[in-house]
């Protein structure tokens, strides 16, 4: 306990008694064992990890899942899914309203674009990448010399061994580490509730708890078009979870900010999140007028509203947790853990990195708006194939080492399975997406300004955006591909309006780029590894890494919480979902799903349908498996509760929970709603 | 609206737009006409205000109810009808934990000292009892002069009319009003469910919601032996209410302190409410370990729990309420008024009334804790009924017009009943309170102070109290009316050790007493009466009095509100209780009670149980009948949810709200899980 103390007190930052907290998304590599023993008197065993390991599944989607039968079920969220349920829907047929549900394997349907990938080995190559620059070289420098060499430790592994072998940095560059991975693109769906019943409340319970969702889907990996048959896969427990359980949650969060500085929270408060809120809610107001023009635009921008409203939701909370009181903890540890490091002669230095990177996060704020506008995601889809193909057929002529990340030889499998999917894309929506996203840029930066100047080529946004969308033939899988076979000179030559704007603005991206690497990036990543590499000098390998969309182990318990002077429950069940929609008279977003309403009779009420637990997730690990000590599956997770939303910048466990769908509650419903026995057999071994 | 507007502003202190508000406990002889036509475009008849008044019922025990059949049944809460159930019960037979219920006329029970009272009319006395006073006179001989005023006019009424007469004191000395009640003490008890089912979630769930209690009671009034046939009552609605429905609220709301000034919000603040937290404490504590020794003792003590665990968590959330957001509002609101007092001629002199209120309360401050402890019930029965006894049959003596009220003339019906009662009195209880409030009154104000010298007598404060009780006859109701009878020579010569303790410290309470009277009091009653007509001045009469445990009507409306981001619905229904019960795994107090978990199977789940609205409500509205246009009665008033706390001081009607049990699911409940066919059918009027 008291080893941890220090560690916990600097990482916790608000937690009063912080070694009795269930914190930490802890790298396989180091297992929380100490925290385990002390906490919980439990030891896992190496045996017990590497087969929770390898029955956990990244979905490139952007969740996490597990596989669940000796043949090849991959158990995730219905809101993980949801993606491919809309490629994978029509005007015809609208999986997302109705549900898909496979009678028998024949019926199991292909998802156009799903990977998953299972982590199969983790290789420390920390010393390999920190030889290959000089630590007294320029940033910059130092910089490129640590992507050229993570590019050849990523070639020569995924020459080696065939697998997906990405380098990994931890603890905001005190660590690198090489991860590979087996790839599975054949992934069919198998089960999906109705988006009802799996998002019962809609947007108003989004992040809440009580909640009552069957927040589940099923898919089945294929290799050579048969089931994989997994060598590990989680055992699942009919009766779930007791309150009070100890129980682990296997998978891949993706971004907190906990190891970060002050300067660069307050960098998130003053830059990042407005700005993102801001594009957020302008998508929002378009998606949702848009949709408004008839059910066949509602079906096609479903989910995409329902991902902006949860971005929106979930960043306008992380916004109000960077509260004063938060910020104050975190300027008291700094200036404690900056004391600490000036004591000792060998990390006195150390101390200057913090002015290093507050100052590099004041050059980054004069571009920030900028710097999100282009490299995330316009909500343009055909934007985006535009600007990948027109980016990598220039990367692809460079050695791999020189090369953007995203265009490396380790990544090109899965780039070219993702910009060759078949799923459909919408013109109109397209059209509307992309007029917004140009008329914002105007909007933000004037008519001058490289980019807009490049994009608008003398036309409104409403007229390029038309132009665009109505004379481009990215929508077809085969154009793209062609394209980028055809290399630099196919792509030069050709006169697709949309490829010609993406060509346009691509200068303007590449000098955006290299200004962030080069001045922002680089001082990040050093300065940051300094201040990591002083941190394990102060507190050892006891602290774990901010979440990186990579493999993790949370530990924690079945627990409710207190609220408003009365009890939150540690479960809900059946019975609450018909109280919640009798109690809004079935009001929307309140109206009991069909067929639950259906299956009244057959139902047993008081069947557990979600608990809460206080592991400690994050955006990312949804989907993510929940196990008891024996490792059998009791659950899956799909959100986070009101008071999790601040989990972003530190863990609490006084309110915040992960919330989760209970084991026993899906097989009921499974059976007695949804009829599907056979499946419900298969998961439950029988 | 306009006329309105200034009026609200100040009230309301905090309303962004006050003239949106469903705020108010009007007096039946000024309804908010204009505010119900505005918004509700509704206009009460004379008729339909007489009947809803003459149907309201005040009880003595704390609460209010109304007439629901046409032979005297009275519908109350359970939490009010509770003291008679403690009362009636014995280690035999425990009605509070087995609820009670009369299957016939005969079987209805004779409840020991439950008196209510209906309002037969209200006169306007404020000039009569002004003209008593010369309003340059000091303040303490003004005081002196309304008293005996009132007195008297008290008097020639109950002469005259025979009922009881009060003079009301509205607007902290702006109004005096005659308010004649019609008294009913021959009451008994029909229906009360078991505890667990009408405070179902124990003091977790209390002042929250959703809810889930059947918060009822049943009395009958019988008038000459036969039972009562009142000429108004309400007919009850077996539909209810629909989200968003105009309701009414008639009850008696007890103490509120929305125009006092912000020197006597912050003496409630500071002093108060601080006093009166310790003293639950102490006293909740003290009742806990007396439980604990066995069955019988937590019987016994069952009754003062709940009301002590109510007040500790109403008053607690009233001090959160007093927050430094509304002493600022309340600061602005009332530095605006003054400044408009003082812009007018003939109102500038009375800015100077509030600082002669501050200067009032700042001496107040220094006894505050003496006259707290000291005029507040003191947990012990035996010392109570001692020190009306004392000073009774010395008030008697003196004029009526000199007496303290509560021995006038006009009282002394209802304090026989109360003091003559044979309810019964635990002395193992009763020693356990008494020496609890001695030893509190010595760690308070040390042995010298002149209340603790006299009734320790040189004793601990174990040894008092156990002399006391052991040795005293006033067990008996008997022994209580002789003395009474035989007045101050009878209680002079009187060695009973309790009544000699009350002998012994009767003249610090009297010399505490006149120093309130005098230099307290005197002044907050003049100088409010003051603010008071200035207010009307500036507003006329479209401001409402401060509570006052006298006859109010409130309106509102049926509504959900927004709570952590997510939507709390207008109503519960009989699935969530079963829901409730089953997250927490059944355990206490979440507890399905057994009677409901048996009648299962006859429930229609559905069923609304409780639901929320705007009305305007505090604490002694408890048991208050909900009525539709129609006048119809569609629910009963039990509590109000934890935002609600702040009413004491503020309305606002962004979450606060009033908690009612549905009319439907009270019949549902009497037909299905009690069994009670014939009760329901003449509520129902069948």
């Amino acid at each position: 306990m008291n080893a941890r103390q220090p560690l916990f007190a600097f990482a916790v930052l608000l937690a009063a008694c912080a070694a009795a907290a269930d914190e930490g998304m802890w790298t396989y590599d180091n297992p929380p064992t100490a925290q385990l023993q002390e906490r919980y008197r439990f030891t896992p065993a190496a045996e017990w990890l590497d087969h929770l390991r390898l029955a956990s599944v990244r979905l490139n989607d952007g969740g996490s899942g597990s596989f669940v039968s000796p043949e090849g079920l991959v158990l995730t969220n219905h809101h993980v899914a949801l993606g491919q349920l809309q490629k994978v829907s029509s005007e015809q047929k609208d999986y997302v309203a109705d549900g898909f549900y496979a009678k028998s394997r024949s019926d199991e349907l292909t998802c156009p674009d799903l990977e998953m990938n299972v982590l199969q080995s983790m290789e420390d190559v920390t010393a390999r990448v920190f030889a290959a620059a000089d630590p007294k070289a320029p940033e910059k420098e130092q910089n490129e010399k640590r992507k050229a060499e993570t590019a050849r430790i990523e070639g020569e592994s995924a020459q080696k061994t065939g697998l997906r072998s990405d380098v990994v940095e931890l603890y905001h560059g005190g660590e690198y580490w090489l991860y590979r991975y087996k790839r599975y693109t054949d992934v069919r769906l198998v089960f999906a509730p109705e988006v009802q019943a799996a998002f019962y409340g809609g947007d108003p319970d989004n992040f809440t708890y009580p909640r009552f969702d069957l927040d589940m889907a099923l898919f089945r990996v294929y290799e050579d078009g048969k089931p994989l048959r997994p060598k590990h896969w989680l055992r699942w427990s009919e009766a779930g979870v007791k309150d009070g359980d100890l129980v682990f949650v296997s998978g891949h969060p993706g971004r907190t900010q906990r190891l970060q500085t002050l300067a660069q929270l307050k960098f998130d408060r003053d830059h990042f999140l407005p700005i993102r809120l801001k594009l957020l809610k302008l998508r929002l107001k378009a998606l949702r007028e848009y949709a408004a023009r008839g059910p066949e635009q509602a079906r096609r921008a479903q989910e995409l509203i329902y991902g902006y409203e949860n971005s929106l939701k979930a960043l306008a909370g992380a916004l109000e947790g960077l509260s004063a009181k938060l910020l104050d903890a975190k300027a008291k540890s700094e200036a404690e853990f900056k004391s600490l490091l000036a004591s000792r002669a060998e990390t006195a230095a150390y101390a200057a990195s913090f002015d290093r990177i507050a100052a590099a996060q004041k050059a980054f704020a004069s571009r920030a708006k900028e710097y999100v506008l282009r490299t995330r995601p316009s909500g343009s889809r055909l934007l985006g194939l535009a600007q990948t193909i027109v980016r990598w057929v220039s990367e692809a002529e460079k050695p791999n080492e020189k090369r953007y990340e995203e265009f490396r030889d380790s990544a090109l499998d899965s780039l070219r399975f993702e910009a060759f999917s078949p799923a459909p894309v919408y013109a109109d929506l397209e059209e509307t997406m992309l007029s917004l996203y140009l008329r914002t840029a105007l909007a933000e930066f004037g008519p001058e300004q490289a980019f807009v100047k490049a994009a608008l080529n003398g036309r409104s946004p409403e007229e390029a955006a038309a132009q665009a969308v109505r004379g481009t033939k990215l929508f077809e899988p085969d154009f793209r591909r062609r394209l980028v076979e055809g290399g630099t000179r196919a792509v030069q030559a050709c006169d697709d309006p949309l490829i010609e704007l993406a060509r346009r603005t691509d200068s303007s991206y590449r000098e955006l780029r290299k200004w962030y690497e080069d001045d922002i990036q680089s001082v990040l990543t050093t300065e940051g590894g300094r201040i990591a590499k002083a941190r394990f000098a102060a507190y050892g390998r006891s602290v774990y890494p901010d979440a990186t969309f990579t493999l993790r182990l949370s530990y924690g318990k079945v627990a409710g919480y207190e609220q408003g002077t009365t009890e939150v429950p540690y479960k809900t069940t059946f019975y609450g979902l018909f109280e919640r929609s009798a109690s809004f008279d079935g009001a929307r977003p309140f109206d009991l799903p069909r067929r639950f309403a259906d299956a009244r009779e057959r139902l047993e009420l008081a069947t557990p349908l979600n608990f809460v637990t206080t592991n400690d997730i994050i955006g990312g690990n949804s989907g993510s498996p929940v196990v008891d000590r024996e490792g059998l599956l009791v659950g899956v997770v799909f959100d986070g509760n009101i008071q999790s939303l601040i989990l972003d910048y530190v863990y609490t466990e006084e309110q915040a929970r992960a919330v989760a769908v209970h084991s026993g509650g899906m097989l009921h419903a499974l059976r007695k709603v949804y009829g599907m026995d056979a499946l419900a057999d298969e998961l439950a071994g029988r």
